[in-house]
């Protein structure tokens, strides 16, 4: 399972597929009818046994993990009947862009499934309980928080139906994001910058407001190497660019219709017409979109953490402090501090002369509460 | 010198007295004559010779590293005539409340001093030259680097002639320090809370305005353990407590002049009539006080960032969106991001769920500047 793990890493971190990694051993010496069905095998898992085969997923459109492997098999010519396929997250049981995994694993003949994670896409799910009918040995759970921690933020968006929201402040020390003249170019240091664009490079959409694209102008392309200095790479992968708000865009913006955006080789442009970031989320959801970064500005970063849909803060803090200017975070109607939204501090890391905050929040708990009476909470 | 360096440390960080170690070694076996005076003696110092003492200076009152090593050689009975005396700061040439270095080395028969940092202080500068007059062989600046770190704060403050100031700022991520309501109690948790009181601990003078004693009641002592618990202990060295501003406090506060700080095991608290920054640390400094730590609120550490008297910034941040309430930092008169002050990252650090940033400026940094025109530039 540790080397499944490892291969699920390969793939993609952004796209509306899991990453996931499959290994084949060989046949156990003899059947170990003592095992009992559904349970992780544990010690017997220990005894090495020979890789036959081993794939991984590489995105959307592309062999699932478990084909994969088989295909491996079959260019190496090796038989797998009576294999064991260890892989990361539960087979999948349906017909999408690619055939069912499960019917693949029976057709090879593989007879044992030792798996991590269960599958939480409804459509996808169930395919460990169509092998177990079909005859195979079935184990789930082996490694389950390790599964759980390489399928990331898609394992939040497809247990809930909803994308997983990373917000991304960059701001002074004292938490402004401009200053009083509404300069704010650059708060942050190339080290921040390079950083937010590796982050960009793993998300499936960007979301900004329509006010920070006709204030700023930007591309939101996600670049490698030095991205404020002339003629940075575009990264390989390019999330889509959603533009939220009612106003049309200016012309001679980038993201506008005809803007530069057409031919800048970033992503896809979205603008979607409304103000409810719920609406925002279930559109993009619809497009299978996973993983969401709301970059800005401080009206629709507020309006994300006021509906209490943000899983993830990113704080990028320069040590620089400007005592009046635009605050990162607008009023979130919070009152009193035991009522403010609290995250875990998950990460914090120095980006050249800036700092990097990574929290994340329980589901729903940056949504602000509201105060209990003493009355109340007997 | 390194020894040395590390007998200085053992020294307390506050103080009006410096950190300084001092190792007595065996007399060189022949004279190096051809050691060109006032040079770093460089490899030479590489051959071991045996030490025969050692001293540090254990703060105002005590005796100087110096005497502490002669002393220490007088208790072990071991004649220190033509030894080399290695010292991390230049032997003073004053009367304090100690005699002067310089003649008690003389006395003993020292013939070689080697030191890493010069003494800034105006009164007691000049002991090397001293020596030197007297026919003593004398080297200077041998890990100079390493001698100023220890010196610290100490080093800008004498240097300067005005204490070196430690600005704390406790807040969210967004930079509030309290919820529209004025609740600020607990915004950040026990072990951001911990780090603050050893920090009390290493200072001479905590600085806070009337406005926090009348809104806060604050004790301002240095305890450690778990410092929101019950009991906690009272740390070995209190800092004076200030109290800047024009307003009597009233009668019922801890820090009042009948309250509850005469009998609490605190430092002694001073209550400052004034508003003027600049007034509070001639005060200080003319009582030898050489680190302040300025604890707020608001309106004070805007005060003293305004000045552009503050050397470090310690920013406590807690993972808490209040998104309303009060800054960490009111107006600095900056308007244009270019003319906000800009701190140096001096050290990042997470202390439990929250984060610590230390950052320092160069003298005068922090003096926020006035924008110039193109044609002013030029």
């Amino acid at each position: 399972m540790v080397r499944a793990l490892e291969l699920g890493a390969r793939g993609p971190a952004h796209g509306p597929n899991p990453r996931v990694g499959c290994v084949l051993l060989a046949p156990r010496p003899r059947p170990l009818d003592s095992l009992p069905d559904g349970a992780a095998p544990g010690p017997v898992d220990a005894s090495p046994r020979a890789v036959l085969a081993e794939g991984f997923h590489r995105g959307a459109g592309t062999a699932h993990a478990e084909a994969a492997a088989l295909a491996d098999a079959r260019g190496r010519g090796v038989d797998v009947r009576g294999a064991t396929a260890v892989v990361t997250l539960e087979p999948c049981d349906h017909t999408g862009r690619t055939g069912p995994c499960t019917q693949a694993l029976l057709d090879a003949g593989v007879t044992e499934v030792v798996y991590a994670v269960a599958d939480p896409d409804p459509v996808a799910r169930g395919g460990g309980e169509r092998l177990r009918r079909a005859g195979v040995r079935v184990a789930a759970g082996l490694r389950e928080a390790e599964g759980e921690a390489l399928l990331g933020p898609w394992l939040v968006a497809v247990r809930r139906g909803s994308p997983y929201v990373t917000l991304k402040l960059a701001s002074t020390l004292d938490g402004r994001v401009a200053a009083p003249d509404g300069t704010s170019q650059w708060i942050t240091g190339p080290a921040a910058r390079e950083h937010a664009h590796r982050v960009r490079a793993q998300v499936d959409a960007i979301v900004v407001g329509t006010g920070t694209v006709v204030a700023d102008d930007p591309s939101l392309t996600a670049r490698t190497g030095d991205v404020a200095g002339p003629g940075p790479g575009l990264a390989e992968h390019q999330p889509v660019r959603v533009v939220v708000g009612l106003r049309d865009l200016p012309p001679h913006v980038r993201l506008a219709p005809a803007g530069a955006w057409t031919s800048d080789g970033g992503g896809p442009v979205l603008h979607l017409r409304t103000r409810d970031v719920h609406a925002v989320l279930a559109d993009l959801a619809a497009r299978e979109v996973r993983h969401v970064l709301v970059e800005g500005g401080p009206d629709l970063a507020t309006a994300f953490l006021a509906a209490g849909v943000v899983d993830e803060v990113h704080a990028y803090l320069a040590p620089v402090l400007l005592g009046a200017g635009r605050g990162a975070v607008g009023d979130l109607g919070v009152t009193t501090l035991a009522d403010a939204p609290r995250l875990v501090t998950h990460d914090v890391r120095r980006l050249g002369e800036d700092v990097l905050v990574v929290a994340r929040t329980a589901p729903g708990s940056l949504r602000p509460t509201h105060r209990t009476t003493p009355e109340q909470e007997k």
